[in-house]
């Protein structure tokens, strides 16, 4: 499952309260080049590495995608999805859209969920509200943002953030919909056809 | 949407909380030629006509499926159907795997679940204590139920109903996910789209 939204689209807090509330996700932690932030977690927030091993892991073909933001780089380890993908288990992935699309050529049955704003205003208000950034890296963010709603068509999902409880509400709906699909149970609906066809009377 | 289910697998008890609960979504009401039974409505339980009536809808080419059940005549009206359908309204149907497999054909975007009783034991056990059926009619039903059972792959949708409130969950987040398709919300989509991209800064 994969989760791209433009900056201040409300994707951390989506996905936050989505792997709070549901143990059978699992998200998936990025290798980081970029410094730790306080509070942050080795392992669990990122796993930070040094330039010269994440360059070793990237010549490796360690990464589904990778990506330079600035001064730093971004991985996701390609073994850990596919080991999961093969037990059957859940992961989530954070990733931009570019890197939507490298996992979707790798997993073709990825869910790919789009967060979008529900307009330009909503989402400049949004990233004025943050602190943090100075006017400059709002700018920078609105003008990556057009570049990143330009690719959602190509997801399969679109969770319009108007409320946040309406969008989360969505997005356990597509993770509880996504584990009903007919294709994602075939051991378990091929056992239950077995038994119902299996006990048939038999004649003569 | 269209929702099968073997008789006994929770079909109507989930489609009727779906409908209370969600103004969204209108029941389709099948044309009958069988008797009202008491409490019944004609056009909220079932149109009820009498076989000549329903004979010329049919010759009519009125009928998206109609089948015949005991003395009994069933159909859906196509045209009910095709005018939800342009006007963007939500509706559900309560078909058998055949009238699903017609519906499908019209209207290749319908959404198919299929309601799955966790085994064959715990159907019969539901069926067998349904006061109103005698045990003909329950060994009637589990024949029936075999070769509905054997059409559950050809759907989007499985819910393996164990558990009734996990049951109604998975279906209500079926129909959120499904609003969320990106096909689903095209109109919608293109309109902050069109925001984003003629807002970008003009150069010289």
């Amino acid at each position: 499952m994969v989760v791209s939204a433009p900056s201040g689209a409300g994707k951390t807090t989506l996905c936050k309260r989505l792997l709070r509330h549901d143990a059978r996700i699992e998200f998936s932690v990025s290798f980081t080049t970029r410094p730790r932030r306080p509070g942050e977690r080795d392992g669990v927030d990122y796993r930070f590495v040094d330039r010269k091993e994440f360059e070793r892991l990237r010549r490796g073909g360690e990464f589904v995608e990778w990506a330079s933001v600035g001064e730093n780089l971004y991985g996701t380890s390609v073994s850990a999805v596919q080991e999961a993908s093969r037990d059957g288990r859940e992961v989530l992935l954070d990733l931009d859209t570019q890197g939507a699309a490298s996992v979707r050529k790798l997993f073709p049955d990825a869910v790919l969920i789009f967060i979008m704003p529900p307009d330009r205003k909503a989402l400049e208000e949004r990233l004025e509200k943050r602190a943090t950034d100075t006017p400059r890296e709002v700018a920078r963010r609105l003008a990556l943002a057009r570049g990143e709603v330009e690719k959602s068509p190509g997801y399969d999902y679109v969770i319009v953030n108007e409320d946040l409880d309406t969008a989360y509400r969505q997005l356990r709906g597509i993770v509880e919909a996504e584990r009903c699909r007919t294709a994602r149970q075939k051991g378990r609906l091929a056992a239950i056809l077995r038994e119902f066809v299996d006990r048939r009377p038999h004649f003569g």
